[in-house]
């Protein structure tokens, strides 16, 4: 563990989670993490990291603690893009320490790294005294983990593949803030086990199916009707937006050689649940690439959903849809 | 129920129930079961029916008893175009009275109308009086249901799709006899509720979804893949051929509008088990458009499949590859 040593470059960023309604799988560049097409998401109020970043001496030595636990340097890769852009700004060779605690566990399928490197990217460009406008925010959010550019804006988002090569115009928007619709979230832990395939290997497979170029066809039109859904608040037209680019992800994946499955029995079950429950009340879910479900629900249908879930009998938080990040 | 009048027009049958390792799925003329492409499968000795045919008086109402329940006559009608083609080739206007008995659950995905129709078919049209070549025999079940044409030859069979209009060259024949590969089946039934999606309307549903053009491409192959792994005894080879074939299925019926899903919370379980299974041991598995999976090992994983498949706390038949219909 390191000191902190000078209070000028210190700062302390909160992020949320965030997930995807249209998803973000493929990549047009896997250095810069610039995706295929645009995704819609939306913000998780319960599920978040807090990071505080302190810039010392001039040594290339960066630090990640996370939870107190200190990352190896050869795994620290991702969240290494997002401070050497800053040092490259800066004109530095100044070394980093980023002390970082998730309130969920990490690799289980709920984005700690979008959270993870939205927080370390606000913290660090702040502590360094960069004032970035929350575009130039989330895209350097992007340069550790793709999602992570969707954890910087608030509420529902929408991030925009842009087509510029550096990937300056790859960057989230809100798209309506975390009031617009008064939705409840429940993010069900099916599992907290690291999941087998990454993200980066499972889009990689993914390229190699034979339903490949249907896939890239349908996703690349799934983030306008998510958002005509989101904007008009049509639950219907969400719970079908979201279910099928749920049911193409997942499909997609189970095509590719050797195979690749998120999804668990329970996760399964659930899912099952919801699509039965889905033609009676306003109740939808979807799955990113992990074996957790996150369920949305209107007002009225909270009770119902809640019992549910609860005699599922695995692990859930209950939350609302959340905020951007912001400096505490 | 209806007293046998004429012993000279009364014959009994067995037929098994068979499960395809490159799958039947889209049909290009639905009246008469033509599919678009080849299949594969083999023949399953523990799952069977037995019917006895009569052909009585001059009266087109037709019955079916089944496990002793009286099949209402609106819900014959596949069995029912069976008779009326041998009436058509008779020129008779006899009625047939079906009484057939399955040793396993109808509608579980474990196709008892494949062994159901076979076996009406071989016995009807030998109660008849008529001598039909199996070729013969085959084009006969699959009036019924598709796949029954598989039930008619024996071990592991090919159905060919044919180009004819009137089905005369789409048949099944045996590729190799039961005998041909020492192999274990366990079918593990899980669930044997009705499935609520039939498999014709599965594939009407499949026909348009986004994924149909790249799975129509690709199921027009496996059928070679299949029958040359099986046909060369390479197990590693028609465990991919096996396992692509079923992903892809169910892959596609998930990218419906609304989504298929026929796999269940323990059918995945026992499936991603599998997977991970044949990376070490010879084993390898499949699900028709039901819950229930199929298991097949060489007798060096016999033991510890076993083991696992009983850990799963669900009923399982456990067999050989079985023969073809015949005349009891």
């Amino acid at each position: 563990m390191t000191d902190i040593q000078n209070d000028n470059y210190i700062a302390t960023a909160k992020a949320h989670a965030n997930i995807a309604v249209a998803k973000y799988w493929g990549k047009r560049d896997s250095l810069l993490n610039l995706p295929l097409f645009d995704s819609v998401a939306f913000s998780v109020d319960g599920l978040y990291t807090e990071t505080t970043a302190v810039w010392d001496e001039d040594d290339f030595r960066d630090e990640l603690i996370i939870n107190d636990w200190q990352v190896p340097s050869h795994v620290m890769g991702r969240v290494q893009r997002i401070l050497d852009d800053i040092r490259a700004r800066m004109g530095w060779s100044k070394r980093c320490v980023l002390r970082s605690k998730n309130n969920f566990a990490r690799s289980a399928g709920l984005a700690s790294s979008a959270s993870g490197c939205a927080a370390a990217a606000l913290a660090a460009s702040s502590a360094a005294g960069l004032e970035l406008s929350e575009s130039q925010l989330s895209s350097l959010a992007r340069l550790g983990s793709g999602s992570a550019a969707r954890s910087i804006p608030a509420g529902w988002t929408r991030w925009h593949a842009g087509s510029a090569p550096d990937g300056s115009d790859s960057y989230a928007v809100t798209i309506a803030p975390p009031n617009h619709w008064n939705l409840h979230v429940f993010v069900v832990q099916i599992s907290d086990v690291r999941k087998s395939v990454s993200s980066t290997e499972g889009m990689e497979r993914c390229k190699r199916s034979a339903f490949w170029d249907a896939y890239r066809l349908e996703a690349s039109q799934a983030a306008d009707f998510a958002q005509s859904a989101i904007l008009q608040r049509d639950f219907d037209a969400l719970t079908k937006a979201m279910h099928h680019n749920m049911m193409s992800l997942h499909a997609l994946c189970l095509t590719c050689d050797p195979p690749v499955c998120y999804a668990a029995p329970k996760s399964l079950e659930l899912v099952q649940h919801i699509l039965r429950a889905c033609k009676a009340v306003q109740v939808c879910c979807t799955m990113d690439a992990g074996a957790n479900v996150v369920v949305l629900c209107e007002g009225a249908s909270y009770p119902f959903v809640k019992n549910d879930i609860i005699a599922l009998g695995v692990p859930f938080i209950q939350t609302r849809i959340g905020g951007g990040a912001r400096l505490i």
